[in-house]
Order: structure tokens, then C-alpha cells, then sequence
């Protein structure tokens, strides 16, 4: 069994994209992070993604707005982001305050400048196969690991464990792609479906995006699977000084040992994302430099 | 078992869409048809549909273009019919010359005009589940067959077999919606699934859309599936005047008696997808009255 060292390829990634901003000759990718209000997880997860732009050379910039803003202001603080030349790559922290439609403000973003690749326009690229279009992080993330391991993915069964925007759906479309890595059969499974463990016992991949700590149990696992774990869930734990510890949407500890590789929470999946972020932004930045999107 | 009659469904839906289409005060909804060469079958298809364009009152205009066009003077022609407020919808005619990139050509269709819902931008609104996309025509006869046939698909097991833009990968995507008909559980198989009849004997709903004659057999479905069979192909059939005759992706005469419910070929999908057409342009003449699209 292989754990899957997610921050030793996340380094890997970024040390190439260090050397690659390095090369530009003047000027240098810039993305501007918009968070609305002052979610404790937002906070840590945009200062998390400004600490890697820095090591890369990556500029960033960021606007902090306030939970009660309205929608359409919001709409009006992305498209002065969608004008502005110096600005190559635009990400609105999620999630946004129940006032506000996500699917609305993701779609104002200029898909030339989506590095978070949740734009409409971006989604039907994927769809398409056209990679001029951006592919939303933590998919990218999961492809680049499957890609890096060198785990097969042509004819094998994937099974996607939830139907969400941001991880399920595109997972699941990236990895039926002709090409490699992708070629694969793909089933998406949730919240509707009855009898999981029938389809979870026939994959040779499962990929766990659902949200809730430790579902993904042993009998639902046959040997020999590779799981990618999406999930990141705080349990409470005495023992710890923050009072809790992170969990996956794997019960680890007992499934791991059948797989034969498995990423870990945290560790796995979560510093994958921040990388396929800085990735898009360097490629948005070449983007605006030429005129391929269309 | 059931035969499921696409040709009235079809008929009901373009009733509906008169009564709708007389009801508007002056203006008639308009639909442009681009039609690239004279492929006899493009011709046929797109005659049909201004047909019953006509039936319902829509206007409808085509513009036959050399097959040896260039892809930018093709994309020339449809930049100036999005910008001509007479015209609602927009349809290019597939398959196009193998020298132009269908993608491209159907990306550079407005999107609120994009009643074939082939853009980019509405097949990712397709994945958002935002209602004001346009949805492909064949998928959205797919799932008005099932909604108005009352075949229950919340947490049933679909199976579709293809993975196209056009036909598959949207089918899929839509029944795998929050909503009915949807939440079901979908698994897409392709050319690369090894041991496709492992799949199909556990579906619940086959949507069978690869275009191989009779490819679907006895063998591969169990009792009581419900098979939606998308595939439009001919068989030398000297008995026949034309010299040939229809058939879909399904072995129908063996597979018919198992199922639950099948379209037959002709007169399943194929007469829906028309009616979608329509009811798609019919969508885009109200969308250019409104700015809801966005």
C-alpha cells in the first residue's frame, strides 16, 4: 500500500512553476483574491494561497469585502478585477454568504481570468476537452496525482462519491476524457444513491468528495483500490491544542491498509489544489499574453 | 413492455408550442439554420426542422454555405447573425467539413442564442444546474420522454453508453441533477470499458448513443430495463426502395421483449429532438424580450 504524498508533489509542481516565472522576462502573474467577511477557514486558506504565490514569484493582491455586501456590488467588484490589464487571474473565495448566488459570481468572473475554473465557460471547455480552458483546482489536482503516480486510469472504473460543482462533476468528466489520464469508466454516486458499497466494491478507483468524516468504511472497499480523498473535517480531539484534528471522508485507519494507494487528510488532496491554482494563474498569465481562448 | 411513441410526444410538445407561439402579441420567434455543403442527410434534417418550424409558427431562414469555407468566414457569418436583433436562435448543422473545429464554431454562437446548446457556456450551465442554459436537443428530448412517460429515475442506476458532447456526456450530466427527472446514479461507458455487458446487465436505464448499428444485444440487458435508444443508422435493405432501412444502436426485435420500456428507431429520440429545437427557440425568443440570462 502507497500513501500518496500530496505536499511532496504539490513542492515538486511548484519548484517547476518557480523556474518557469523565473524565465518571464519582465513582468509577472498577478491574481487577486477576493474574500467576503472574516470565515476563520477563508482566512487561512486565502493566506495560504498568498504564502505559495510568493515563494513562486506569483504577485497577489487581495480585496477584503464585507459579509453584507450585495450582490450586485460584489458582481461590480469583478468586472473592475475583469478590466484591469495587471490583473491576470481572479479568485472568489468560496463560500460565500447565503445572500449570494456562487453559481452568479463565478460565471462574472472573465473566463480568461478564471484560475478557479468555476465559470460556466470553463466547465463546458472541460466538457468539451479543449484545454485552452481552466480546470477547477482540486480536479486538476487529482488528475496531476493519478498522472505523477503513474496509476492507470484507461479502462479502469472510477467511482465518484458526490455530485458537486467544484470537485465531483469535473472529477468525473476529466477522468472519461479521451486521453490519458482519463479513458476511464466513470460512475457518479450520491446522496441518492441506494447501496453504495455496490458500486464502491467494484471500483478500481474512488474518488471521496462528500463532506462527512470517515464514511468511506472498510466493507464498502475491495483490496487492491486507489482512493483519492476529497474530504477535510474537523473532528473534535481533546488531545490536540486547537481541539480538533482534520479527517478525510476515508475511515483511514482501517482502510487504508486494503488500498493499494491512498492520499491522506491532510496531506493528500488539500496542497494539491493550492498548486493547480498557482498553475493556472501562470497560465493565465501566458494567456494574456497571446489570444488563444475564444 | 412498452413501446414509447416519440412521434406523439414529439406532436404534443409542438401543440403546446403553437398555442404558445399564437399567444405572443406581434413578433414571431426566428431561427437561423447554417448549413455548411449538401451532406443529403443535413439536408433532410434541416428541411424537417423548418418544417415544423413553420407548423408552430416560427420563422425560419437558412443560409447554405460552400463546403470549402474557411472556419473564419464561417465564424464571420454567425458573429453577424448574433449581432442581428431580428434573429432569436441560431443552429449550425453537424457534422461540419473536417477542416473547421465544430467546438469552435459552436462556442462562437451567442450563448442566448445557442438553441442547439452545444456552447460551451450552456453545457457548463448544464453542469452548474442552472435552469436559464440551454440544454442540447437530443438530452432534453431524453429526459422529457422520461418525465412525461413517468419513468422513475431518482435513484435508479442509469448506464450510458457513448461519451459525446452532443449526446452523452449532457444526457448523463442532466440525470445526474438535484431534481426530477434526475438523481440517479449515472455511469458513463465508452469504446475503452472493457466488459461493457457487466454495466449494462445492472442498469436500470440504458441511453444507448454510439452510433453501431444493432450494437446492443439480448445478452447484455436483464428484465425489465428501460432503453432510450439515441443511435440513427442505416442497413442495406434491398427490399426497400431506398435501398436501405433505419435501425439504432439496440438489436431491437431481441432486445424489445425484456424491457420495461424502449424507443424504437425511427420515431423514438429522433422526432424529439426536433420538438426541443423548437422548444428551445421558442425559450430564446422570450429570453431576447427579458435580460435574465447572464
Amino acid at each position: 500500500m502507497e500513501v500518496i504524498d500530496g505536499n511532496e508533489i504539490a513542492a515538486q509542481i511548484i519548484s517547476e512553476l518557480k523556474v518557469e516565472v523565473n524565465s518571464f522576462s519582465q513582468e509577472r502573474p498577478t491574481v487577486l483574491f477576493i474574500r467576503v467577511g472574516e470565515d476563520p477557514a477563508s482566512v487561512s486558506y486565502v493566506r495560504k494561497k498568498q504564502n505559495t504565490a510568493k515563494k513562486i514569484g506569483i504577485t497577489s493582491q487581495l480585496l477584503v469585502l464585507p459579509d453584507s455586501i450585495t450582490q450586485e456590488d460584489l458582481l461590480d467588484a469583478i468586472s473592475k478585477a475583469n478590466a484591469d490589464q495587471e490583473i491576470h487571474g481572479i479568485l472568489v473565495q468560496a463560500p460565500l454568504p447565503a445572500h449570494i448566488d456562487e453559481r452568479k459570481v463565478f460565471n462574472h468572473v472573465n473566463p480568461t481570468k478564471d484560475v478557479d475554473g468555476f465559470n460556466a465557460t470553463n466547465l463546458g471547455k472541460l466538457c468539451q476537452e479543449m484545454e485552452e480552458g481552466f480546470t477547477s483546482c482540486t480536479p486538476a489536482g487529482i488528475l496531476e496525482i493519478l498522472k505523477r503516480k503513474k496509476i492507470v486510469t484507461e479502462g479502469k472504473h472510477v467511482v465518484v462519491l458526490g455530485r458537486s460543482l467544484i470537485v465531483g462533476k469535473p472529477a468525473g468528466m476529466l477522468l472519461l476524457r479521451k486521453g490519458l489520464p482519463g479513458n476511464s469508466t466513470v460512475t457518479f454516486c450520491h446522496s441518492r444513491t441506494p447501496d453504495l458499497a455496490k458500486f464502491t466494491q467494484k471500483a478500481d478507483i474512488i474518488i471521496v468528495a462528500i463532506g462527512k468524516p470517515q464514511f468511506l468504511t472498510a466493507d464498502m472497499v475491495s483490496t487492491g483500490t486507489t482512493i483519492i480523498d476529497v474530504g477535510i473535517n474537523r473532528l473534535a480531539d481533546s488531545a490536540k491544542k486547537s481541539g480538533f484534528r482534520l479527517v478525510g471522508d476515508v475511515d483511514y485507519d482501517k482502510v487504508a491498509p486494503l488500498c493499494s494507494a491512498i492520499t491522506p487528510v491532510p496531506g493528500g488532496v488539500g496542497p494539491m489544489t493550492v498548486a493547480m491554482l498557482m498553475s493556472n494563474t501562470v497560465k493565465a498569465f501566458k494567456l494574456s499574453l497571446e489570444t488563444s481562448y475564444s
